[in-house]
């Protein structure tokens, strides 16, 4: 990976954290890849990931949508997600909204990797990730998972990364060595995401090991706090998945032991979070077609305000069309933040026609104030004169930074998200069928 | 026009109903339109629309945005909502995130307005449409309304139509005949919008006349019910503009009186319902670059619910570029449902990664049912066999219909919606810098 793993100028490497071979893993950790037929290009879709230590402690984070997919339901229910030592894992096809048989083969699909990995079933997680409504090839699955039993070894990060990707075209995965006071430990994850859902491809899946010991708490805390600051602050299309999971798994191999609220622990957390932040922000570099990347940070007095208006802007397809065209366009941010904190509703207040009188901002517009890669642009809900070359020349860089100010202070959103472009469209309207 | 005002298959002209060259005004009105130098183009950009009869009644509703532009701020704090009598309004320039010179520069186009036409200032409605944070040129825009004012004519709805236009490729006006039991009255209908919001061109404005004799109350009750049926059901970009204004006004002009609750308003409201309809659908057609137009309806036991799924489904950027694409993508919209049901969230929330052992849809997914052009794709959730030769030709139509019904009963929702495609992009990314 030329110039290394973290490349955005918004994620740093953490001191204390030294980058290994990406395709490695931690101490305790075995995994496999193989072809097994689910994909009709005939690249690998199945991976399985074991930890040979009985006292692995794990969790794990789940989508939101009411409408999950069957190994989500399954794993939810029928995992014990502190203890996951077996993670298997198909691409290709979703199994998601395949009703009462899909959740059949996604226990097959546990039965399976229990068995041929050596553990209890509820210490098995599964994930799909694919087509949407097609029932799972779950026999095609289970050769691939038996076949991967053969195959685990210890340098097989690489080709489980390769085993769980679908329309990505960026390699997601990293292996880093931290140096905790305790001692040192190795970090590792695995990703995929292109899109919060591809062309009836869904899903964001990442899992990430350690060597370090610690209890199911401190994976809980750990995992917890890195996904609010790395996925859960992303956009591609604002499209939530049916797939999306996320497992943090600590083996414990080395013997380094990271309690809470120490030095350790705080280390451990950096070197988690920096990788996953780069991993989310190089989902959002791989988003269908994206050609730049914004960053939206939002502060003023209301925390749920700096949120809302935080994924309104990422999510705009008037910004993100503006940030494909690296045109520096404020107007669109500020028709943004004005919905975002206008008068809610469901069908029609988002059109917003309101009461007589108006409903909304009745009086004037909330005062706002915008700035594009460090250059303030509207004042007050104003503009305001500003080099418009530089400008124009900052906007068509890479990533672009937007910070928009409301009133109050205090609270803080971020959010990433990449443009909208014609090869979006391609994608998503032309080569589904 | 042809094949006459009607052209949606959605929307039937009411019995009662015949339609008039729609260039037409209902007695009591004159207006005007020309061209004052604010867009570039030297397209007509200044309208004015005057009701001679003192007794004129009328209501408007505005943009639910915290960011409402400076004639949408005056016209609601400075305008008589019950009683306009003059409209004017400019395209070009919105007036919007202008500060406190905007607002200055409203008043006087409201001054302008007021003495040109005749009529107290308290009975003047401003509105602009155009680009974002750029002072408005308002001396033009005070000549715009003097040359406006010594051309207003009886058949000047036509020039005013012309004037508000943007980016519109549509003709979007209206005139129409309804018999009533006490007599026959018109309606006249002028609106303009292609996007939520345009490139850097904002704006749905929609002026509706009548010379039906109406308190203001029943103007309220039937603007009010009309509004939610049309504009607030459309979606185009999911973006919602700082210069919505639609205005209904009635002259009262042939004498015909409309009391609550009679045959004859009832007969009135479906002829103003079918034209503001019709006209929301036009605007929805001629979305930014649109090919195809898309309904969804959404049935269940919750309202919230059912609103909630609705606009999901018509603002997701995945289902319309599926519609663009002509390719029934039944798994988009189980995705959306999905998405709209599950756990709520500001930045964080929407990506979805809910707690340990999941938050959002706990236990299975929701049972959907999902039928497109009246083929059952989906029941339960699960995919069900189909005729998919005859789904395809079916959904490569001009109007595509989407039916989702979600658990329980009473309550529905629709909302119309344009696709996304590569005119898309081209608009907003490429010709607006």
């Amino acid at each position: 990976m030329a110039g290394g793993f973290f490349q955005s100028r918004w994620v740093e490497r953490p001191p204390h954290v030294t980058e290994r071979d990406p395709h490695g893993l931690p101490r305790g950790f075995r995994a496999a890849g193989v072809a097994a037929g689910i994909k009709p290009s005939g690249d690998p879709d199945v991976g399985l990931l074991v930890c040979d230590e009985p006292g692995c402690t794990s969790d794990a984070r789940f989508t939101a949508s009411a409408a999950p997919a069957a190994p989500v339901t399954l794993t939810r229910e029928r995992c014990a997600l502190e203890r996951i030592r077996t993670i298997a894992v198909n691409a290709g096809n979703a199994n998601a909204a395949t009703g009462r048989r899909g959740v059949e083969h996604a226990a097959k699909m546990q039965g399976a990797a229990a068995m041929a990995s050596g553990v209890r079933e509820d210490q098995v997680a599964v994930c799909s990730t694919g087509v949407i409504g097609v029932p799972l090839p779950v026999d095609d699955v289970g050769r691939g998972i038996l076949a991967c039993a053969h195959a685990l070894s210890a340098d097989g990060g690489g080709a489980f990364a390769r085993a769980i990707r679908t329309t990505d075209a960026l390699d997601k995965q990293a292996c880093v060595e931290v140096t905790l006071p305790s001692g040192t430990v190795t970090v590792a994850a695995q990703c995929k995401g292109a899109g919060m859902i591809s062309p009836r491809f869904a899903t964001l899946l990442c899992f990430v090991q350690t060597d370090a010991a610690m209890s199911a708490q401190t994976c809980a805390l750990l995992l917890g706090t890195c996904v609010k600051r790395s996925f859960q602050r992303i956009s591609v299309d604002g499209q939530l998945s049916t797939n999306d999971t996320v497992v943090l798994q600590a083996s414990g191999a080395t013997g380094v032991a990271v309690e809470p609220e120490t030095e350790d622990e705080l280390r451990l957390g950096e070197a988690i979070d920096a990788v996953m932040r780069e991993l989310a922000l190089r989902c959002v570099r791989d988003g269908e077609g994206a050609r730049r990347v914004g960053r939206v940070v939002v502060r003023g007095g209301d925390p749920d305000d700096v949120g809302r208006v935080a994924r309104a802007v990422a999510d705009s397809p008037l910004v993100k069309t503006a940030l494909y065209g690296g045109d520096p366009n404020w107007g669109r941010i500020i028709q943004a933040v004005g919905q975002a904190l206008g008068a809610p509703g469901g069908v029609g207040g988002r059109a917003g026609l309101g009461g007589p009188g108006g409903s909304g901002g009745a009086g004037g517009p909330v005062p706002v104030d915008i700035a594009i890669e460090g250059v303030t642009v509207c004042s007050a809900s104003a503009g305001v004169d500003h080099d418009a070359a530089a400008l124009a020349a900052a906007v068509a860089r890479d990533e672009v930074e937007y910070e928009i100010t409301l009133p109050g202070d205090g609270a803080e959103a971020e959010c990433y998200f990449s443009d909208l472009g014609h090869e979006y469209v391609t994608i998503n309207a032309e080569y589904t069928t």
